[in-house]
Order: structure tokens, then C-alpha cells, then sequence
């Protein structure tokens, strides 16, 4: 097991501050060459975002720029164009999330770089897709996440539509992105060249409720916010415990027998007919939530989740970073949070690819770079430039 | 564009329920071979999950299950595994979701079909991972999601941890296990042979938390639930119009001035030691609120969302499946509703892939397949069984 997945694709990554640089280091995880090229002065803006490592460097940009070289150049001056266009000859990917019409303002569109490399996937991010009314209305992963319907299904009984904690829809762009590029390179054994793939961050959305929106065309029914519990199932959500709270998922009668038998020790509940159906249990969810939390809020979370598992119910804590950080399972045995060494930070921990592979590595090949770290090493790899004509192009602010 | 990116691979999907045959049904709509296996007796239990279609069949079964045949086969008879491994010898990918021993144990993990088909790509979709000492705990997607982390960022500010509409779980987990298909496939091409992959419910939540789980390792800070409204930055958020709610996005100061002068024709707000940074709007955030407010909740959300992309400042409504269902961009040109002749049913209404490709084809290839209907046609296209010895194996209970 040496080499990745990917490991003889070559990825020019364009993107910019979430979903694409997201994308991209993934593709890296799976031992692609990812080149990320940007603006000479500044580079990509999430450089800029917080939170900070102490030395200053965005850890924002750091975790999902590992696993990529970075050279810069001018893509708006015409020397940087042509530059781009003999990289774009030697690589199998282009990824890019700006804007729907800049690439072909740039005149650097698929149309213009399939001339020059017939079997270039071409992948493009967008809030909206490339085409249609909304195509070029500005899109952050929260008016994703407002117009792609999901939040009407997130909140408080009752209450006000809420947004998912995570920037689900740029994370969900950018796994789909993957999966478009993935297709197409296998599609080039099919049809013989590549081809321009795209998805985006409300249509990703959109997908993530396959269930929610099959519902509501079947029933006309739109499924609302019912906090941390299911809407038509009991007990089946978070409850609290001692100390915290945790996850429960009695699905069924027989479940619900096992509960009260083995667990709360109240064999009575088991047949009553308040309870012996989840229509019943719902009905009288609020007693129920009762005679549960009676006995779960005597226990620590640990000691309610081992004793349910035990009576074979579904159950688990609700676990934060912190305690994930720390989890024996997922930081020690899956290592979901490895450490990377990063230049002039030290010891930099991300979060793993959840994608494990028998036979091809996936790993921090390398951590993320400083901006234009490696213009000499990839100018010349690729394109064979040699430090005098390096120093030109620098001088005319092309790289 | 005749054929999907997929067209020359052939699918084993053995997944019940939603992650795994979610995942199968967009190989399927990327051109797939996909032959659903089940067991003889009721099938995938999904096909007893509610909604249900008028004549009876699962809308939920039916939704996640298009793009494939489906074949009959009890996996516990010697005879049905020696028929499986028939199978595998003539497939591409093998598809499984069931906890992580069970394949092992029918003597059909993948230590064992790699002798038959060192090209074959086993891929495992489990709630925690094949490994550790959680793997063989239940998971169901609400678990999934109370032990991944992201229950704490989502909820209202103070208010207890929530959980995700959507099974996003789930969802993200089937994404996953594309991926590490795909890659799997190119990676043929480089070592020579198929591999084992593998991804899960709990890690995939995980992995959607990239930029918050990095602000804990950074910084300390667990990122917890502020509603529908940005943490530190604001006006960011959702708010009230006369008819509804809209998500507004003004990152900077310059939007914010833009939005005083421009849209609540209120100048003197723009320089106002209370709002004139993001720190202080935020300070100041139910003051900003009631202003913003003060405007919009005059207007109807069309008007308040053309108004303010007019101005350039990021918003858009909150829409759910009821106006997506109907939207002229998403419904309308960006085709992800589209109908399926679903036999018994009619015309049924489904949620497209979120990815376009430009030369290859992603549609629904064929509605959701009853349970064995394609017993003969797979049997005989397959391994070449007549009508006299499919009637055997029905008989003797194999399919």
C-alpha cells in the first residue's frame, strides 16, 4: 500500500475559501498532485478568515489546504493566461468556484480549454448551478442552506426555521464535486475525453432531502422542526441524563418492552394502553419523556447509554469535539484526527477523510502551503521554467 | 451523450434501507448496471416504511430505489452464496450495509470474493466503521448524528442541542461510499486489482465539521447553536419579512452601508459607533435586528430579496420543498424534480442528482423494480439460467 488512489491525477485547484479548496484537499487525501494557483497578491482570501494560529496563519485556510502545492499567477493578465493554458496541457483537472460567467470572461471557460486539452475535467462549484435565472446571484453556505428547504425541518417544535451548525452546503458541494470528477475520470475510458461536470451549493442541498421532499410530493406534507426528537416516534430522540444528554432510538414495540422490562424495571408500561403503540407513545409523548428521564436523570450519560446497549436499544451519548477529540474509537482506533506538521505552527490537527481504503493510501501528504510557496518547484516540474524567467514573471507581477 | 459516466459497471447492491441504496441509485442515475439483491421473503425492509404511494407500495422505497433491477436471494443457503459468488465474478462493485461482521460470517466478506474477483471493489457503509470497539453498536441515523458532534452547533442560542432535519447521516455517509467507489475504480487502473472501502454514519457527520472542528483544536471554542443566525457576524441570519422569513448575508462594512443607505434609506446608521464594525453590530445585534426589520417586515420577501440583490447584498428566501416544488430555477430549468413512470403508481415525483455532466448522461434510467421482478431476465443475462432452473430455486427457496 504506497501509492493513492489518485495518484497519477493532477489537480489545478482555482478555488477559492470553502467548498473548493475542500474538494480539493480531499482529492490530495486520496494521493492526487493538487496545484492550487492563485492571485499573486493575497492569494485566496480565506487566508484571511479567522480562527488564527498563533503565529498569525489562518487555521481556517491551513485545514483545507493541506495535501496541495500553491503557485500563483495573474489569470486577468495575458501572460498569465497563456501560462495557465500550458498547465491546463499537463493536468487532468480543473476545479474552480467562482462565479458562473468568469472563467469565459477569462476566456479560459471549458469551451476554450478543451481545444487544448481534449481530455481536461473541467468541475465547477457554484451557489446555483451555471445556468438559469439565479445563476449569478451571490451564494454563502447560509442562503444555501435558507433556499435549499432544509431549515424548515430544523428548529424547535413550533418554532422558528433554523440553520444546520455546519456549512453543510459548501461541505456538500464539495463532496459532490468529487464524486462528478471521479465519474468523469472513469467516463474517459468510455467516450474517449474528458468533460465540463458542476454542481452547487443549493442544489447539494436540495439532494441532501431525498426522504423530506419525497414526503412532501407523495402527502403534501412539509416535515417541520421537532427539536432533537423524531415526529412520529417516541421515545426516539435526545433525553437527558445526569449529566448530559443522550440519543435513544425505540423504534418499535418490542424495543419499548425491553425498555421498560429490563431497563426501567416497570413491566406495566409495557402493555399500557398508553404505550403499546408509537401512535400511543407519541400521543402521550410528554409522559413518556417522563417515566424515561425518571430513571435516565438518576445516571451518568455513560451508564444510561452502556445499560440500553446492553438490553440490545439503540442508543449513544451526545458527543461534542471535545470528547470526540479524545474518543477511543474515532481519535484513537479510526483516527479520525490525525496531526499534521505544519511550518511555523508545529503539530496541526484536521479532520481525516471518512473514507477508508484497503489498498491505496489516504493521508496528510503534506501540509498546507504558504501562498506561492512552490512556484519554483512546480513552474519548473511542469513547464520547465528556470529561475531567470521566474524572476521576470515575478518582476511583472505574473506570478 | 448517449451513455452515463458509469455505463460498463456492473453494481451488486445488497444495502437496505437508505444510505446504501441512495448511494446505488446515483450509480444508477450515472449510467450503473445496478442489480438490487434481496432477500426471497419481503425484501429490503424499506419497502414497508411509510410514506406510502396510493396503491399501497412504499414512496420511501420506491424514491431511493430507482435505476435498478431487482433479483431475489437468500444469502444463509449454501446454494444462494455459491449463486452470489457467481455473481461477483461478473461485477464491479459490491455494495453492503449490514453491521460489520455479517458478511464475514456468511463467508462473503471481502477476503473471500477477492479470490473469486481480484478486480472487485467491496464497499461497507456501517454506522461507526468496521473497526474499534464500537463498530458493532446499532446506528441509525439519528445516532449518528447525536455522536458526531453536530447536535451542539445547531439549535437556538442557549437553547438544548438539535438534530438535522434531513438524515444527513445517512446521506453524507452514501456520498462517501461514492467516492471511495470511484476512486477504488481509478485505482484499478494503478495497482492492478479492486480494493476494499469503507466509510460510516457517525465519521461522515464528523467530516462535515472540517472548519468547527479545527476552531476547537485551535482555539477551544465548541461552536454551539445560534439559531438561524450567524455567531459572530450580523445582520447574518434569518428575519422577518410581512409574509415570511429571508436570509440576509452582510459580511462586511461596506455591505452594511450599503444596506443603510441604499435600501433602509437610513445613511446616518452607516457610521454609527454602534454598527460601524462586525463586533459592534454584533454587540448591538437586537438593535440592528429591530432596524432591519423595521424595514422588511413592510415588504413582502420577493420584494425584500429582489431589493437587496439589487443593492448587492447576498439574501434569499427561505423556501421549502412546497415553492422548490414549483421554483422556475430549480424545478423549472434546473430539472431536479423530475417524474418517473413508477408502475402501479403513475407519474412519481423524485429529487435528481445535484451533479451536472456536460458529456455523459444522469437521468433516471428506470423506475424502482418490485421485489425479484427481474429474477428472470438477471438470472438468465448473467449466469445463463433457463426457466426450468429458475423455477428450482424458487421452489427450494433460493430466490
Amino acid at each position: 500500500m504506497v501509492k493513492g488512489a489518485l495518484s497519477d491525477i493532477t489537480v489545478l485547484d482555482m478555488t477559492r475559501v470553502l467548498s473548493g479548496p475542500f474538494a480539493a484537499t480531499w482529492l490530495g487525501e486520496m494521493g492526487a498532485n493538487v496545484i492550487k494557483i492563485e492571485i499573486p497578491n493575497g492569494g485566496d482570501e480565506s487566508r484571511r478568515n479567522p480562527p488564527f494560529s498563533p503565529n498569525g496563519t489562518s487555521a481556517f485556510n491551513t485545514t483545507i489546504n493541506r495535501n496541495k502545492r500553491s503557485i500563483t499567477l495573474d489569470l486577468k493578465k495575458e501572460e498569465g493566461k497563456a501560462i495557465f493554458r500550458e498547465l491546463v496541457k499537463k493536468a487532468d483537472v480543473v476545479l474552480e468556484n467562482f462565479r458562473p460567467d468568469v472563467m469565459d470572461r477569462l476566456g479560459l471557460g471549458y469551451e476554450e480549454l478543451k481545444k487544448i486539452n481534449d481530455q481536461i475535467i473541467y468541475a465547477s462549484i457554484s451557489g446555483f448551478g451555471t445556468s438559469g435565472p439565479y445563476a449569478k446571484r451571490p451564494a454563502y453556505d447560509v442562503i444555501a442552506q435558507a433556499m435549499g428547504g432544509i431549515m424548515f425541518s430544523i428548529g424547535e417544535e413550533g418554532g422558528e426555521p433554523l440553520k444546520a451548525g455546519a456549512s453543510i452546503g459548501d461541505l456538500t458541494a464539495g463532496m459532490n464535486s468529487i464524486i462528478g470528477i471521479l465519474a468523469a475520470l472513469h467516463a474517459r475510458s468510455i467516450i474517449g475525453h474528458g468533460q465540463k461536470i458542476e454542481t452547487s451549493l443549493v442544489e447539494s442541498i436540495i439532494a441532501l432531502q431525498q426522504s423530506e421532499n419525497n414526503r412532501y410530493f407523495v402527502t403534501g406534507e412539509i416535515i417541520r422542526g421537532t427539536g432533537s426528537k423524531h415526529a412520529t416516534n417516541c421515545p426516539y430522540g435526545a433525553y437527558h441524563a445526569k449529566d448530559g444528554m443522550y440519543m435513544i432510538g425505540v423504534g418499535k414495540n418490542e424495543l419499548w418492552c425491553k425498555l421498560c422490562e429490563q431497563v426501567l424495571k416497570q413491566p406495566e408500561y409495557c402493555n399500557d394502553p398508553r404505550f403499546d403503540s408509537i401512535a400511543n407513545r407519541v400521543a402521550h409523548k410528554q409522559i413518556v419523556c417522563e417515566i424515561l428521564e425518571g430513571w435516565s436523570k438518576q445516571h451518568s450519560v455513560t451508564d444510561v447509554v452502556d445499560t440500553l446497549l446492553a438490553a440490545g436499544i439503540p442508543a449513544g451519548p451526545l458527543l461534542s469535539i471535545k470528547e470526540l477529540a479524545d474518543d477511543p474509537h474515532f481519535a484513537g482506533h479510526r483516527q479520525m484526527f490525525p496531526y499534521m506538521e505544519q511550518p511555523g505552527v508545529g503539530p496541526f490537527r484536521v479532520t481525516a477523510m471518512p473514507i477508508k481504503f484497503s489498498d491505496t493510501e489516504t493521508k496528510v501528504y503534506r501540509p498546507a502551503p504558504a501562498l506561492g510557496e512552490h512556484n519554483e518547484e512546480v513552474y519548473a516540474e511542469m513547464l520547465g521554467y528556470d529561475a531567470a524567467q521566474l524572476a521576470e514573471l515575478k518582476e511583472k507581477g505574473i506570478i
